[in-house]
């Protein structure tokens, strides 16, 4: 099989690349070794960037967004005996939407659907080979494949073939904590997320939808969840949530997920080697504070796809040429915003650090320049920045 | 002898202290363990926070700041390849001045005379006793002196004896580097600060007069200033220093003075055991970085004398009953932002953490909100913030 872009993923940055790239006229065809069924309802990320919003209403993806997400004006912070609400929209002019990856990911892979984009689901053994004239191999249905492209991109995961490929320096970090992350079916207690620090630990009263609550808890790494009945999340959750505000309650239900989610901030350089690219977390992982993953994932695929249509329908290079450089930029941007939250949000035992902390979150919250760079970053720098 | 206040310590806190409390018609007696040349002539800060020289020129010590001091718009950012200017005027209405605390430390001194202020100096074996009907006790020209008093003031530093009488919490955080400083008889080489960030490590190019530089090299602790002979110093400044910008050369002259200054973050809390207070340096210690140690200790006197005044003269103690709360806000977010700069610009082994330091360097020189969130904390906020 040939076509002119083969994407290894299918994750929202492998389907958002593949749909920009149907826009500006080139073909894609798009391999993923787990099922459709599974990459649709795996729980990931929540929250959308102002400029992912207007990158996918750009698109033409916009619409249930507009229907069915929830727009925020920002933020709850809160410590024991303070909560505070940061109003981006007021410090930055943009404001942040609660839409889960599960469902970005459906109205994508409706898109393509519609489209008849080439989607090879449950492959196993891929392999990316020759990066100057590149291929991709794997088996399906028990039989061996290949598929011949001018260009391969690998929106593949940190895990995923296609890095391996594109030699460079990894810049790593990892944190002594995790999440434990759950799904209730129990309508929100708070109108915007409610980021807390407490000395227990940190701990994010989220949302999905009117109808379902995330919730996560710092928790040590290594946590074994058999350790953590339901009763007992709910306890620490309600303690640590519930001391920003008097009178508030965290309203608890049935709880219909529950993980735990390792931390860690990971780059590699460059994102390109020859003609493989690599986009989203292929190439860099955040930790989930102040939720960049995604939308970093698709500022990638946002310049991405451009460069790969003047590179291939106009004989272009220039912005292929530009693409690692400028995507490291924003990378390194989040991967410090990402760092900074999560060293500022989450308990240690050092009782200095404990103090900076709380330093820190009162002048976030009580200075306008404080405030706004933390708006800015979490609401998200234009696309190309 | 009797008095209202028992100040120790003779530095600009304590001189500050007596003057304003002069001020307000309380009377003061200083007690110093060095002579006063000594304190006229030891080498220290250099720059006054926009609050500082309002609160100096309000006390009606201004005059000669306003001579010979040298009022700057901000300070220069850099890393190899790059330098930037951060204006602080533009950015939150703020200047900061250049004018040695040895200059401060004889203004106030000469304030003194003028006014009959008594300061013993050259006393050894200071104790202070009995926190809640304060006395304090020394050795004068070999002859045992004591001072009885409504309140006695701890100006006297970390190593000084009023910080024992005041027990509390103590956070601290050590830092594995020190600064060489030098002051060098040759005009700076530029307009305004420039704080480089420099594989290497850490360099400052400040200035104490249109004739005097000071310059600061990040070394680590424990460096033998044996090690350091001029040439060497020389060297690495020009090198730290000349990466910023194209042409730029670093001017030498005589080097007049040379030392190596341990860095250290230390705050105890409370600043207060019933009628013994504490002021300055006596109650906290921040890193050189950003300037803060002679302005926090301003600050904390610029409360301290009206509550005192107060105390003593209306018998409220209102103010005196917040002096140590209120200081100590202002007190972290000083340690904060000491920290910050100190960890943002001085180099480490990490990888990692030299990626952090670059992105944040870029973004606090890119966004406005970076921008203006240094420049409010290092031209300083206001007093009784």
């Amino acid at each position: 099989m040939r076509t002119q872009v083969a994407i290894i993923g299918a994750g929202p940055a492998g389907l958002l690349l593949s749909h920009l790239l149907r826009a500006g006229g080139v073909e894609s065809v798009v391999v993923e070794t787990r099922t459709r069924d599974y990459v649709e309802s795996r729980i990931r990320a929540g929250i959308l960037e102002h400029s992912t919003v207007e990158l996918l209403r750009s698109a033409g993806l916009g619409d249930r967004i507009a229907r069915e997400g929830d727009e925020h004006r920002g933020i709850h912070l809160q410590w024991p005996g303070e909560r505070h609400h940061l109003d981006f929209v007021d410090l930055v002019g943009r404001s942040v939407w609660v839409y889960g990856q599960t469902e970005v990911q459906k109205d994508l892979g409706r898109a393509g659907d519609r489209a008849g984009q080439q989607i090879i689901y449950d492959v196993r053994d891929t392999a990316v080979h020759d990066p100057a004239d590149p291929y991709v191999t794997f088996t399906v249905d028990d039989r061996p494949a290949r598929v011949d492209a001018d260009v391969v991109v690998g929106c593949d995961g940190s895990f995923g073939p296609t890095r391996d490929v594109v030699p460079g320096q990894t810049w790593q970090r990892t944190y002594d904590y995790s999440w434990l992350g759950v799904l209730a079916d129990v309508a929100p207690s708070t109108d915007e997320l409610i980021y807390a620090w407490h000395p227990d630990g940190f701990a994010l009263n989220s949302m999905r939808s009117p109808t379902v609550t995330r919730l996560y808890l710092q928790v040590p790494s290594g946590t074994d969840l058999a350790e953590w009945p339901d009763e007992r999340i709910w306890d620490a959750l309600s303690d640590r949530l519930g001391h920003g505000q008097d009178g508030w309650k965290l309203a608890r239900g049935p709880i219909t997920d529950k993980s735990v989610l390792p931390m860690r901030s990971n780059v590699a350089a460059p994102m390109r080697r020859d003609r493989v690219f690599l986009a989203g977390d292929a190439a860099h992982i955040v930790p989930p504070t102040g939720a960049k993953g995604l939308n970093l994932a698709f500022a990638d695929v946002a310049l991405l796809a451009p460069a790969l249509v003047a590179l291939l329908r106009e004989k272009d290079p220039r912005l292929a040429d530009e693409y690692s450089d400028r995507a490291l930029r924003r990378v390194w941007r989040c991967t410090h915003f990402s760092w900074w939250m999560t060293t500022m949000l989450h308990s240690t035992d050092d009782p200095f650090d404990r103090q900076l902390q709380l330093s820190q979150l009162r002048w976030v919250t009580s200075s306008e320049a404080g405030a706004r760079g933390l708006a800015e970053n979490y609401a998200g720098l234009p696309i190309g920045f």
